[in-house]
């Protein structure tokens, strides 16, 4: 099987001009076939605030209302992806932007209003992933960016989460290639302890992450993310790589969650 | 040769929503492979407008400035793009939303500041299009939907006229199809007589075209129209329409430029 690379940038690389530059030089420089996922950070936000839009929260989550659909689509897949692609094929790396829209790419469905109404939020599952496409537009060595925007089967545009999609994904090509997910984060991986960012534990699997949890090691935010990584090494991709973006060619750096 | 159709519609179609489902009803019935551009209308304006930005003319176009450049981007590549590919599928039609900056089918080069400065906006020639990345798109069967928006060899994005993507395209794409380029106008074709909507020419040639001009019927914003379509059939394109987007369908209708 060949390897295939798909990787997860979120806000904190988004919005950072010196930091997305920094990751694109890497990023340019990883060799086989690879899938870019990239979140929206902030820039939506602040445009919706620039424009008068409230932006409409429950539980710490953004409510996609029909007033921010349009921002979150203009910016992620507009703006924050053809920047990104451009930039990209100026380091030589053939790169396409695409939203799940494209192509079919992914068909999602609008999240239910019950319990809470989230607005134009799409979900969706790995089978939903057009697999044939995106294998076709590997195999003529096209790289692909793919921003947080997906559509129903009713041409409705839908705001997605960007981790599901790079999990989908992963987990979707995982039947056609060999693939490593890597998670690009703000530390050098999973911390034994928060305060040494020395302390990075190497190697998670389903049994050292009972330990873990129940030490308290892992918790938070880091528990969802590692569930997911688990998940999806149970559902066939083969590493899933939790390191900052400045290691991406450091094949030793960071976490590796793994069967 | 197997045949292509290309055509592009402006800020007519794309600024009316019912206007705009109406074509979409047409076009994705037009059998073969096919190559949509879209102008961006009135909406990269106004979103300028609320955001506090003046819009910078001269001689009556558009200035793509620092400020509205990142606007046209999400308008044109974003939004619009995306709603129209999102539809597109809905109806069946397997249809992808791309800039000249994806997989670098286009490479441009921003225009230079003298003797006026439009700002970003990219220029570019019938042999910048990458013939070999869009006969691989379309041969997979998938249909195209151009934005304006392309990139220099930096990954500067750059505002592009959308009647030159459509033409430049079109002539790129001669040399593997036989090409119909298709301008969606309001009109039901070139008219003899203006105040006639039933007067339409119905074919246009090197010949007529200089009586037509002599005798005043081809004037003003029509004739620069008419010079690019039959530089476009000097250039392999098969012949050119003009023709109002209710008539898509219609083979008869419409102006047709030939050589």
């Amino acid at each position: 099987m060949q390897s295939l690379t798909v990787i997860k940038i979120g806000g904190n690389i988004v919005d950072d001009e010196s930091a997305l530059n920094a990751f694109l030089d890497i990023y340019a420089r990883i060799e086989g076939p690879k899938v870019l996922v990239h979140g929206g950070g902030k820039l939506a936000t602040r445009m919706a605030a620039q424009l008068g839009i409230e932006t409409q929260m429950v539980n710490g989550r953004r409510i996609t209302d029909e007033a921010m659909l349009p921002i979150a689509v203009m910016v992620y897949a507009g703006l924050i992806n053809k920047q990104i692609t451009a930039q990209l094929q100026a380091r030589g790396c053939d790169a396409m932007g695409i939203s799940g829209a494209d192509a079919k790419l992914i068909q999602s469905h609008k999240r239910p209003t019950e319990p809470i109404d989230y607005g134009y939020v799409g979900d969706f599952e790995a089978s939903d992933v057009n697999v044939v496409r995106l294998q076709q537009l590997l195999e003529i060595g096209i790289n692909l960016v793919f921003s947080a925007i997906t559509a129903d089967k009713e041409g409705q545009l839908l705001n997605t989460n960007a981790d599901t999609i790079t999990s989908n994904i992963a987990v979707a090509l995982a039947t056609k290639y060999k693939v490593a997910l890597v998670y690009c984060f703000e530390r050098k991986g999973v911390l034994q302890d928060i305060n040494d960012e020395n302390s990075v534990i190497n190697t998670i699997n389903q049994e050292n992450f009972t330990q873990l949890k129940q030490q308290g090691v892992i918790a938070d935010g880091m528990l969802p993310k590692i569930e997911n990584a688990l998940a999806a090494v149970n559902q066939g991709v083969d590493k899933v790589c939790i390191k900052k973006a400045e290691d991406l060619l450091d094949i030793k750096a960071g976490t590796t969650i793994q069967l």
